[in-house]
């Protein structure tokens, strides 16, 4: 199939700040590109070729919009799958697979399939309704701490909560849920897998997030990772493992923990361009956009390594400003080396909102990393 | 003023390629953008705020789009001035400034502008018509071999002509021209210098054009160009002093040769991105098109030294093939190490009509003048 001519159509089920810098590159190949997404004002309403609003979790919204399209991927996971596996029948191609989706939409089986694959990660247990879980700890095949994870649903760390008492778990939703064991961890690692259609793979270097001391919020994205070399190599090659064992098509990124001893459990994993990887965009020979475009296309996948150290910090709104966003002292960090801002383009902020993400490059990581923190300290997202 | 929220507006004149590729970064710094472009299906068509349809050349369509938008900017110097110069009595910052657009346009001008700046250039005679050529020869004032330039209106070697004899006039349009002095260089050498309103200034690297030996086109822009570092010091200065002579701000592209004898002669300018910086989008710190959004915005610029060396290839028509475009064999130069094609997104083909670029950087210059063979030995730019 001839992708550059206009008879080819690309379908992206989601029209924020990924499918935003998704059309970057759609543009680039001049790909025409069509958005379903349920917000009229989404950052991707502008450089797509055609935009429909629709409900991304509604089957007929899916699906008319999918029949239209050669190819279907995403720009977040909470879509309809049943409409996604009917398109598959039809003869679209889906990427991610309606099958993965399924999967890793809900946390339990996302679990369940790591076991099956013996792919390591953290035990766990599942419950239908959070409500059991005092049943597990009064019969003692449950303790404390633990990490309590909503099963549907949650995205950016929401549905997400370190229980120590009885007292934490009160305000919980009593929703299908998992509970894992709270692994003391020396870093967070994430990596990247490419895979096209025709089975070549590539994998980005292994970043590190980087979490604010007190907080426990990640600060900063580091590319490369501090760490040994064969850390890195046990942590890629279970990421290739965990895309393999999908048998994906695009990008898998694979968030992992390094234990106190140097084993690496998988924490979870996302089938598209993802945060941990931004950074790419300046750093590397190929953006993880261009890539996630190239892999869902079957074309030839293009180089993962870094041109240049890159640390990534995300613009998110600050505490106690909700309304007309505005971004205090953008100008200043503007002045500082190597420092390219991303501005989602939502008008409105609120706290803990992503708005953007600003990205530091350097020859030396070390001085983009002390960039990064300046940048950290000057930028403000707050409302007019 | 507040380039980051909806209240400001950029206007670019010209929906081209160059305003395609502005777009990427007007859309990652979330500016609200207006384009005025005579052509519906032009590749600035999406991905702007406001696509307004005119001609360039008609004041009412410059003098009514413009008075909307708080700053404005070109992307090709064919346009009404006259509406320009007004503009900028209103209020409206405009760069480059009317009076730079007007002195350029115009070749003649554009040569005296150097000769009262003290700016070197190869010596040339101005002629109100093209049949008054034949009078200089015969009065011995002029000789063959001389360069016949068209003094306005010409664009991408068009309007360009080295005539060697009485035959070579003959099919020329008779139009005001200039003629100058044929020179033989060793180098086409080009340096593109930004500047923002407050003065800020920097220059990327010098490029150099690499010509077919046979055809006399230009195959390759390379950066950093291969010669001493003294001629690129030379290069370096007179482009700087161009950029002061102006008074310019946004970027100012300086084509210029490198003589027998190691001198530097300006051949032109333009006073907007270039196909000679085409490769800072993967090569550079700073993508060209960023700072020129920097420059115009009055934002502090960004770094311009080079990540990785870079070599740029245009991608034109074929000789023999018009019709819709296809792009035969960009999957093969896919494949290779550091490739990124760009594809502007017009939909006929034609001999010669720039239809892309492609894009090879690698950590090693040579290796990337390697491969950049490669490509252009590879992909074909025909018609279905």
């Amino acid at each position: 199939m001839n992708y550059f001519s206009s008879n080819f159509k690309l379908g992206i089920l989601g029209g924020g700040q990924l499918g935003k810098m998704l059309l970057y590159d759609t543009r680039k190949f001049d790909i025409y590109t069509c958005i379903l997404e349920a917000n009229n004002d989404a950052p991707c309403k502008m450089a797509c070729n055609e935009f429909h609003l629709g409900d991304l979790m509604n089957y007929d919204a899916v699906y008319n919009f999918g029949k239209q399209v050669d190819v279907l991927t995403i720009e977040i996971e909470n879509v309809n799958v049943d409409a996604l596996e009917d398109l598959e029948k039809k003869g679209v191609k889906v990427y991610p697979a309606s099958k993965t989706l399924r999967t890793i939409q809900n946390k339990a089986t996302q679990k369940l399939f790591y076991i099956d694959h013996d792919l390591p990660t953290a035990s766990f247990s599942r419950f239908a309704f959070t409500s059991e879980i005092t049943e597990a700890l009064d019969h003692e095949s449950l303790s404390f701490p633990f990490v309590w994870k909503r099963a549907q649903f949650g995205y950016d760390g929401t549905g997400v909560k370190i229980v120590r008492s009885m007292t934490d778990l009160e305000n919980l939703p009593n929703v299908e849920c998992i509970t894992e064991t709270l692994v003391p961890f020396k870093n967070e690692l994430a990596v990247i897998v490419a895979r096209n259609a025709s089975g070549e793979t590539k994998t980005y270097p292994v970043v590190e997030m980087e979490f604010h001391p007190e907080a426990n919020q990640v600060e900063y994205v580091i590319c490369p990772a501090r760490i040994s070399d064969e850390v890195s190599k046990k942590a890629t090659d279970i990421a290739l493992k965990t895309s393999q064992a999908f048998n994906h098509v695009g990008l898998l990124a694979v968030e992992m923990f390094q234990t106190q001893d140097d084993q690496i459990l998988i924490n979870e994993v996302a089938p598209r361009p993802h945060n941990s990887g931004h950074h790419t965009i300046e750093s590397s020979y190929t953006s993880q956009f261009e890539q996630h475009i190239r892999a869902i296309l079957n074309l030839p996948l293009g180089r993962t390594e870094s041109k240049v150290g890159g640390v990534m910090v995300n613009l998110v709104g600050a505490e106690g400003y909700s309304g007309d966003v505005v971004y205090e002292h953008i100008e200043a960090i503007m002045k500082m080396d190597g420092v390219t801002p991303h501005i989602y383009g939502k008008k409105q902020t609120r706290p803990f909102r992503k708005m953007g993400h600003v990205t530091i490059v350097n020859k030396d990581l070390r001085e983009a990393r002390k960039i990064a923190e300046q940048v950290k300290n000057t930028i403000k997202v707050i409302s007019e």
